[in-house]
């Protein structure tokens, strides 16, 4: 079992109030190609990964490049390191899917999402046109071979295929259900008690919230949290990987920020987040646990997840509504999800 | 101790024959522009984050933009989830680093490079203008810092601040040398019988590469490996975070990409991948048995190294020349290189 409650207090330790923090906006952001040939410059750039970028770079200025020079030599350096991106830029990828209901960002190292982010609305949630019987997990091609999880990494390993955007927020349309079963949609997640069961609850509180709130956003993904070895006191990650060869990270937890939005243009925006253990929970633990620090979990995943929200917009979702879990029995729940879906 | 031999064999069980194995090629990208404005598209693309092109989403196609309708419905969608990102991109960002004598890519998760980037040749190790003596270990304030690693997570930490390109490399400038001692450019790395002793004649060993090859070029960067637990029989990462709070992760392992190039515009290229335990290694151990395939450091990191390289270009490292270490003891080395960087 995780210590939860020890891994948190360690996030905490380092989150400070999140929601007065203040917010680093991104360094102004060179491209690829000035990088490249203009290897002298001290500045480093929150620049982005970008192998479009990498073609832009004239042949003339890339050692090596057809038709260049054998050894350019730009500026006073002898050197000429962005040379190496003549072979292709080793990324990281996030292999960004934009589906009807999702977007998806993929951790190519973990073989899980990075973030799944989603919209749901009274609206939508009303409407009725997909029905998870249709619906089969896929592997998503859109990830290269080497780096895509695959049904057998999850077969017989005793976890889940954990959807992150849940099925049932996207129950508006067969297709939209349908791209949730995406593997880039999964982790594995501990079934019985936490899946099937307290995060279903949450997930159940988070479609509640468009009673209160005419527009929900959501950002749901995984964490590799350290806990303190009782033993040396140091602190230290430790994680299960799937499939053979050992390929896609068990998390330890699954954070989910939440936006609650009033529906005005410019208007407030209720921001709760929360990290769970990937582990049995009972069911009589209130949600509010769970809440933290936004910067919290901005720490622990290395995102950002409201750099250009200002503070004067924002409210403590838990202090705007009630956060709190309505308990019902998993067969109970399938059963009426499956009835509503028809 | 690692058992190094069972983490490799698990990567190179999942690695194949990395030379000859199909290279997938990057899929088309769209601009997250495109992906905001139209969340029905249900290809998934391999786009790279990129917080500059969500300033270019029209305000009036965004949920909630200024100016913009309050629920407008891409497509037949009756949600947006790209407005998530009027609230900011959540990355991750890579922090890129453009330096004389490096390139770095940062993980803010990790709070590790994932890859640093040198290239070096006879000419610029030949050069002589900058003195280790002279260098500072330097914080790296380009990343912002809720993700910056710090000095004093180091510190006391048991580990050295270990160079991913050694200060040794660009000595031809004392900025070019000074910029090595970012910690951007450093993972913790085992002092003794490792950074201080093994890795340093690895490193030394792609310093004497440029006696045979005109032009060198080294990706070097942490891996977090798995490995069997005899008990239960299944996989586990393990890794410690140093700092208070736990904030640097300790890599389980190092992997070096070599491409040592034969200085003719579209020559052959010898490529070389190694993957190192971040442990005491016995001098004995020749390097040759830390050689894996391309691929198994590909699937471990998640990176690609080598996609537009034509395989007739390539040659093997170790069949084209001779792997081998020459061992200095670590207090001559340092004497000698001080010397030399007179």
């Amino acid at each position: 079992m995780f210590k939860t409650s020890v891994a948190i207090a360690a996030l905490s330790a380092g989150g400070g109030a999140a929601l007065t923090a203040a917010i680093y906006s991104l360094r102004p952001k060179d491209r690829i190609a000035d990088m490249a040939s203009s290897s002298s410059s001290l500045s480093s750039t929150a620049i982005v990964s970008s192998p479009t970028a990498v073609t832009a770079i004239p042949a003339n200025q890339v050692f090596g490049g057809p038709g260049g020079p054998p050894l350019p030599v730009p500026g006073t350096a002898p050197v000429n390191p962005g040379g190496l991106f003549e072979y292709g830029f080793p990324g990281p990828v996030s292999d960004i899917a934009t589906r009807a209901a999702l977007i998806s960002s993929y951790d190519r190292r973990t073989r899980n999402p990075h973030w799944v982010v989603e919209h749901i609305t009274p609206e939508s949630l009303a409407t009725r046109g997909g029905d998870r019987k249709n619906s089969l997990f896929l592997e998503d091609d859109g990830v290269p071979a080497k780096f895509r999880a695959l049904l057998k990494d999850y077969f017989r390993s005793g976890y889940d295929r954990g959807h992150q955007v849940p099925a049932a927020d996207a129950k508006w349309s067969q297709t939209a259900m349908d791209e949730t079963f995406y593997l880039s949609n999964m982790c594995p997640q501990v079934g019985e008690g936490f899946n099937r069961d307290y995060w279903a609850h949450f997930e159940d509180f988070c479609r509640r919230l468009t009673q209160r709130y005419p527009s929900v956003r959501i950002v749901t993904g995984p964490l590799y949290l350290p806990k303190k070895d009782p033993v040396d006191n140091k602190w230290y990650v430790k994680y299960e990987m799937i499939g053979t060869p050992p390929s896609v990270a068990v998390p330890t937890h699954f954070y989910k920020v939440i936006f609650a939005e009033d529906g005005r243009v410019g208007g407030n925006v209720a921001v709760g987040a929360f990290v769970l253990p990937n582990a049995r929970i009972d069911n009589a633990k209130p949600i509010t646990d769970f809440e933290v620090p936004l910067e919290a979990v901005e720490r622990a995943s290395g995102l950002e997840f409201a750099n250009l929200l200002p503070m004067q917009r924002r409210k403590r979702l838990c202090a705007d509504t009630t956060c709190a879990l309505v308990i019902k029995d998993y067969n109970d729940r399938q059963k009426t999800f499956a009835k509503s879906a028809k």
